[in-house]
């Protein structure tokens, strides 16, 4: 390949165009007429500007990101993350284009963007999936019997549903049939269909997905995991690789499902295959993602792994140049997600001009952005601002250089989410690997954060003396088994 | 330690300081009143102004700086490189202060601070030395005898010279009488002292020094090597980990020697033993610095060990938490240094205001520097801006991230050796590792750079063609036995 479009905008076009740069690639941005003066548009060594904002007048348009590589004369497109990237529409325009899309196949894009495909290509595989009921019930005996055989707690859901409707989680059996009942009476009067699915209830779930990268040859591998638990709105805010859960056995094992689930649908490039972990270190297939994640770079920093130069090479019709055993992990990686959102006002975006805006440096740290001091954040895309990320050579290392670049990270004009980043290092929960989903919910407030800077030197004192102490960490690394009983164990408090 | 006061400035102050955040300890800086507005200033918990510039009015008081630690409580000083890192005297004061320095003992700082006694030292462990007589020569048939031992090419040079003076290269045999007979007639009218040395003359030398780290319970490890051939003024201003043209087998050997010579010494700290190596990769020992590197960071990235951190636990009595068979070489890393010179005159300093200065980033980046857009380059002080680092998972790799990275680096208002960098990594002789410390002489002059910039798209192209190709390079750095023989047949030529 000789030109590439990258069909994105902000931190991810950057940070694609880098690596194409490094292989002695030319690139093309595309930009709507709000990302004029963006770091992106003057990285490129072409830019086409294709239509105003918002996204629906101009990134999602594929008609003009194809008319761009017409012109500039790419060969072929990087959908980067959002926007067009898991379109198999798109996808089919390209290749009836004559043109090359980074990425999976419109086939593997289809199977897996549908809940029930995805789960039916995985089931081939044995792919272990929440226990429940496979089809939709609305007997309520029938129900009960299948509850009683998952096991309490439940989740009663609507078959039609989405946003929470029809929605019951049930406790013990003897409350299951008045639970029922209402479930269905919601989900008939909420979508005219008071069919309902039963499902186990993970109580305390943490979310484990493994990246995989296969090539047009047939080989598949997996790099390992990232946990990313730790959301806020039900979207991730701090990532890491490896978790500091897993014993290497589940590791592979999850590994090993993941490749299958790829292979399910002949996959090819670079994906996720999502896991929700339970209790007792129990894993079940959530969904796969068919493209680059925002939080892949932990993964490249633990695997050094280059996974945008891969799928490169994988789209250009190159084998991998390694096997699985040749894969290790090799230290630690956290990352967070700079947001230009208020933490203290439930996370909602803060948009405005970056009056300060300096980036943290030194070993272990990497910045993707999109932005330089005195830009604005626009109102009409994703709020992220950057995503920062360590690198350690154990867990506990990697935390304290996140700390310490989040404390040398100099942003005024908006509000960030920074000093909740720092909260999240700080907390006994994280810094000990005791948590899950709900760790937002249960720990942090909107006074978190003005607690914690009237007294930091306290908690520093704290620090210094037990709570989170170097030693705690360490061993916490080291005996991921042991932590993974504690956890369980600190579960059952809750 | 709970504070520790940082004796130096600049880009290697503020990385200092970085490692004493994430370990929790607190930081005190020393500045002059040139440094007034410099961002270790900024970056210290706490600083002490110690006077003007130049460096013997401040930096090099070491009573200023004991004094500074009293005023402030701090119980250790990191002296960084360059002004009282090596100074033993100084060493000896801060010890009968009742403060700790961090670095090795007084003892070992004299004995490997003089080219006499640290010869001596090494030669207790067998340590080779460039073959040559060991004692001051002045008749002419003896000394032509134990040249023709040596073997041709020699090096005549005066006892008591310096600077070049007394200095003769002789190729034959046939010519050694009358060049001795110059040397020592030159050496007599100059220094008073007809007496000289004979030694092989390394015709293309290459300097590849092995980094060392010793506790004080007689632990001593090496982390592998360093090249650094690429010299200006004698001066390194490319290094590199590993070297492209090491065998497993010579590093090991130089590894060895390099843990023999710290021993001599019973070393505590990191340290830096320095080795000349011969186009038959035959080494010999130059001498050993007793602190820690400027180009120390490719050492970390290939071996994910904090140099700095390792200083600090060594000082405060802990054991080293690895062992030699725990390092691995993990990847390959490039450091340039960024100077404030201008490469087209001669590396001249080039001091001024930094009008534009933004710094590259994004995956295998890193950046230690000392300053901000706005500042100026004090005349004061050496004019290295910044150091540019670059990991990738081969040396290939690492140096097309260089490429990006100098290409990202937006630096205007004064001249810098970033262009000279490129023209580095774009050298057919640095890509295939086919050079020496004679690379800068050799090839590269005023017009290297200006030629470069107007043909750079035919340049581009020869690169993509066959001269530079990515297959040429991936296989140089595998078969760097290979390599070493294509070095050898090259330099023969030369």
């Amino acid at each position: 390949m000789k030109k590439i479009l990258i069909a994105n905008r902000g931190e991810i076009a950057l940070r694609i165009m880098r690596s194409a740069k490094e292989m002695g690639i030319k690139t093309v941005a595309v930009y709507s007429d709000a990302d004029r003066d963006a770091l992106h548009v003057r990285y490129a060594d072409e830019a086409v500007c294709i239509g105003p904002p918002p996204s629906n007048q101009s990134y999602l348009l594929g008609e003009k990101i194809i008319d761009a590589c017409k012109k500039t004369g790419a060969e072929a497109i990087h959908p980067g993350y959002g926007f067009l990237s898991e379109n198999a529409g798109f996808a089919k325009m390209v290749a009836n284009a004559g043109l090359i899309l980074i990425g999976p196949s419109p086939e593997a894009m289809e199977t897996m963007g549908n809940k029930l495909s995805a789960k039916a290509a995985a089931l081939k595989y044995n792919i272990p999936m929440v226990p429940g009921t496979e089809e939709a019930i609305q007997d309520v005996n029938e129900a009960k019997q299948r509850a009683v055989e998952v096991g309490f707690p439940i989740l009663i859901k609507a078959a039609a549903g989405g946003g929470g409707k029809g929605m019951r989680i049930v406790e013990r059996v003897e409350d299951f049939e008045e639970q029922m009942q209402l479930a269905v009476s919601e989900a008939t009067s909420a979508f005219g269909d008071g069919a309902v699915f039963i499902e186990r209830y993970v109580t305390s779930p943490r979310h484990i997905e493994i990246q995989v990268l296969g090539d047009t040859h047939g080989n598949i591998v997996h790099l390992f995991e990232r946990e990313c638990s730790v959301q806020r709105r039900h979207q991730k805010v701090v990532e890491e690789a490896p978790s500091a859960v897993l014993t290497e056995e589940i590791r592979q094992q999850m590994g090993k499902c993941a490749v299958d689930v790829a292979r399910s649908v002949n996959y090819t490039g670079a994906g996720t295959v999502e896991f929700i972990l339970d209790e007792n270190l129990d894993f079940f297939f959530l969904e796969m993602n068919t493209r680059l994640q925002v939080e892949h770079p932990v993964t490249e920093l633990i695997t050094g792994i280059d996974l945008v130069k891969e799928q490169i090479k994988i789209a250009s019709g190159e084998k991998l140049s390694f096997t699985q055993n040749d894969l290790k992990i090799n230290g630690h990686a956290v990352e967070l997600r700079v947001y230009a959102e208020d933490p203290n006002n439930n996370f909602l975006p803060d948009i405005g001009t970056l009056q300060t805006y300096k980036t943290p440096k030194g070993n272990g740290v990497r910045v993707d952005d999109g932005f330089e001091q005195g830009m604005e954040i626009p109102i009409y895309y994703d709020p992220m601002i950057a995503k920062l990320i360590t690198f350690g050579k154990d867990r506990a290392e990697a935390i304290e250089r996140m700390i310490r670049a989040i404390e040398e990270y100099e942003i005024t004009g908006i509000e960030t989410t920074l000093g909740f980043g720092k909260f999240v290092m700080q907390h006994e929960a994280f810094r000990t690997g005791n948590f899950d989903t709900h760790f937002v919910n249960k720990y942090f407030n909107a006074g978190s954060l003005k607690m914690e800077d009237e007294t930091e030197a306290i908690v520093a004192g704290i620090i210094a003396s037990n709570l989170f102490s170097k030693k705690a960490e360490v061993s916490a690394v080291k005996e991921s088994a042991k932590i993974s009983s504690d956890w369980r164990k600190n579960r059952l408090q809750f």
